[in-house]
């Protein structure tokens, strides 16, 4: 831990950082997960007064759910809400004429649109009465009117309102099975298949399947997707850090694993599985394969289920880098089926497709035995299935057009013309955040975020802790008061005690990016003028 | 309890029947849900060798996951799935040529159609770009075309394709709470409405919310719709049951409420909430008005949220009963916002409209304080939203087309083409069940079910044992087995222990109703000539 934490603090320039750092370095690392999430709460202002007449009050609900918190919806957020009301009621009140959300990983929000062939196969679907009509020949590819007939063929009865197989229908499952070994070169099997409304739920199920008690643990990175760390509240669980090094460019080093690991068990804790997200949220790294190789090792010496968040796959923007599947990876190294618990999580928000509002998405369950399948099957039917428009756009982002069809060419132009402009935003946002004082960001190989690291002078620091709140709070806030965008403060993620960060994302469409530099860059400065020990 | 017992077993005209009824009195009547739960096993064969090299077994999962059942998609769903793969690759292996579903609320599969405009709507929405289109005249109808643009107005960007705000988009809140306003005659407000995957996550939600332990209770109906006491399972919380009183057509009456809510008290578990499921299901009641102030008045007194699962408001078939909300109940009965916790849950799949595929709901949480509804939205944060077709179908359901609208006279041809023939079937599969030997059954007022109450000969009774499976199970199966009629036994919903019943949905379309009647008629009588003492 120790070494990569010098390795990191070296990789800043600033020296009255270093200082700070190595002051820190003698504070415990957090590893209890209460105490982990304590760091992230933004809630500076007291809760109001229980409502007394009435029977739930914050002294006798779930303290589960209490102890969950979820930053990229939490208090900037919410403010950003407040403040984009107050311009829209009064212009002009405030130094900036919109607000620019760089919080979430939302990309249709901010533009960005979606894939024709996918929303014509959809729509058609939706109302399969016209799939018969001479005027829809007009209005849809010959293609999409095809694959329509192809889906509702496999939909029993042609129902797109019936409740389908818990796991999703079996032919959407065979399509996607067919696209993963596609990818993999590897088989897939479509009753490995759980159809999911996006990848919340799966990740969820899992949680809900491994929890027994807060002695249980889940391995999670630091920083992490906080979807993780929610989900671990709320069901109980403890969650065990591991730090990605972010001096190697957000490298997960197994040696880091084996310490937390051993650091957990010392604690009574029971390791039960290793979350990877690869392409990494929210710190847009992607895994070399020998990495894999060694987590894939890792989890099998160690009999953890490996849950792998590989909802960013088409994400991936440097050419030195590629995405592997760590099922790819695990059945390269010999390892099947009997031999380790993998589960693989997509969704249909994320790659060019960003069809967030869809709730679409899926998990590959491998590794388990039949009578642990019968169980995750049956938490799946107590919701009856997953939506049926999800399901089919699911199938569709794991089998797009091919060379040859109608729409291949329009479908390849959109998705390359979006996937090369995100990598273009992602360099400049990289670029501009790695000229602003006291501020170091790692390259975003993949994903939707860069998370760069701030050091915050201590004048700053003690100004956040007089009005209460984390450091990094204290700047997102700042910042967004004084140019409307939008940050999460790393403190939602999770980071090395006593470094500061915040997550952007790449998403302002390609004309926002010089408005999101030039704000951020002036912002900074005076930031750090005013607060400059 | 006694008194009900006793009212149920005079509607039975069988004599032996009644004996063994009196036999089951001296049992104490299940009342901890672990024992209520351990009589809907159906796992009749033993589960399979752990696959001892992978990490994850029975011994070390959740066990509330393995506690957990759900027998509308249970042991007898799966043998007609696997009678219906042999039908299909041996024709003629089986003494029928289909399988009859009448196990699930899923009106699509059985082949009802879905209500046009709101399919137009939807796919308009989907691929919003062809509605400037002039082909897209042809397809749409006028006014589907421009609720379209409406509600694409409403969405930020226009973006269907994007996460919306945690509870839903503010322009279909707004729509549903007018509708509801509509429908109550009070007001209701967009920002107590949270959109939601269908009704089962809202329900889940609250149940998260509200159990800590399981020393907290949660009173639900016996019989109740099974997602009940798996959610409470899941959340390790306690089922607290109260009977309806089968004599009285499912009555509710609120001495047994207090009388069960003491018991449980006296066991140490702190009732949290109540459970209303109306109209009924399994068992088909709508309440009177009457019924539910005392309801309300009940939840008022003993600090209780009542949780009113209302999802078949639409589905009343007798003129002599009418749905009205728990919320105008309360209401009108003078309680406001400060007085009583009161959370209603709907969905798209029910009602005529039957979209169980489009896992649309939602629920309308009044009568907590900000600081809860906080805990509330931070929960439904964490899965970003709904799923956004979902969410305009649940605003169209609660707005359909007026009088005037171009769609206005196929809208009202199509629902009430539907509903009527619902009743009509209902009445049907009601008369049938009637006229079997042992067998009594409630008048299905709405819903979707009838819940009809089987008294089975003792010699039934000791083979169902020897099969070591429940009677009624052992019915279920043997009808399965000779007919392809798929019912769903009543210990998967909860009985009065020793009575046994079956659910049967209302759902074949009309023409396959006289096959239903004859099939199971023919099965029956020789069922008891078998069986008959």
């Amino acid at each position: 831990m120790r070494r990569s934490v010098i390795g990191s603090a070296k990789a800043l320039s600033n020296r009255s950082c270093q200082n700070h750092w190595n002051v820190l370095l003698l504070r415990p690392l957090a590893s209890s997960p209460s105490r982990f999430l304590s760091s992230t709460s933004v809630l500076d202002s007291p809760p109001p007064p229980p409502s007394s007449m009435l029977p739930v009050s914050l002294d006798n609900i779930n303290p589960k759910v209490l102890k969950c918190e979820y930053a990229v919806r939490g208090e900037i957020v919410t403010l950003a809400q407040a403040l984009q009301e107050e311009l829209k009621s009064k212009p002009g009140s405030h130094p900036f004429d919109e607000i620019l959300y760089c919080n979430i990983g939302n990309p249709q929000s901010l533009g960005q649109q979606p894939i024709t062939f996918f929303r014509e196969v959809l729509a058609l679907c939706d109302h399969p009465s016209i799939l018969d009509r001479s005027e829809t020949q007009g209005l849809f590819s010959a293609d999409a009117i095809e694959r329509a007939w192809q889906i509702l063929d496999q939909i029993p009865g042609r129902a797109t309102g019936a409740y389908s197989h818990s796991q999703g229908i079996k032919g959407l499952r065979d399509t996607i099975a067919a696209g993963i070994e596609a990818r993999d070169g590897f088989p897939a099997d479509p009753n490995d298949i759980f159809l999911t409304d996006g990848a919340s739920p799966a990740v969820h199920m899992m949680m809900q399947l491994l929890i027994r008690s807060e002695k249980d643990g889940i391995l999670c990175p630091i920083p992490q997707y906080p979807l993780y760390s929610a989900s671990i509240a709320l069901h109980g669980g403890a969650l065990v850090p591991y730090y990605l090094d972010e001096a190697t460019g957000w490298g997960l080093e197994v040696s880091e694993l084996k310490k937390q690991l051993a650091d957990a068990k010392s604690k009574g804790i029971t390791p039960r599985a290793l979350v990877v997200i690869n392409p990494g949220n929210p710190t847009g790294q992607v895994l070399a394969e020998d990495n894999q190789r060694g987590i894939v090792e890792f989890c099998k010496q160690e009999g953890l289920v490996l849950l792998a968040d590989e909802v960013y796959q088409e994400n991936v923007y440097v050419p030195e880098k590629k995405f592997d599947s760590f099922k790819k990876v695990a059945r390269s190294m010999g390892y099947g089926e009997k031999d380790i618990s993998l589960v693989s999580f997509q969704s249909v928000s994320k790659g060019y497709y960003g069809e967030c509002g869809k709730r679409g998405g899926y998990m590959e369950v491998t590794g388990f035995g039949p009578e642990i399948r019968e169980q995750i099957y049956k938490v799946a039917s107590v919701n009856l299935c997953s939506n049926i428009s999800g399901q089919i756009l699911a199938s569709l982002v794991m089998s797009p057009p091919k060379v040859g069809d109608e729409s291949y060419e329009s479908y390849s132009a959109e998705k390359d013309g979006i996937l090369s402009s995100l990598a273009r935003r992602a360099k400049t946002l990289e670029d501009a955040f790695n000229n602003l004082e006291g501020v170091t960001c790692n390259k975003a190989e993949g994903a939707m975020y860069l998370f760069p690291c701030i050091c915050l002078p201590e004048k700053a620091i003690k100004a956040a802790e007089a009005a209460k709140t984390a450091p990094d709070n204290f700047y997102c806030r700042r910042l967004l008061n004084a140019t409307g965008i939008v940050f999460v403060p790393g403190s939602g993620f999770g980071q090395l005690p006593g470094t500061w960060h915040f997550r952007c994302t790449i998403l302002p469409q390609e004309d926002k990016i010089p408005a999101v530099v030039s704000r951020l860059t002036e912002f900074h400065k005076s930031f750090m003028d005013e607060f400059r020990d």
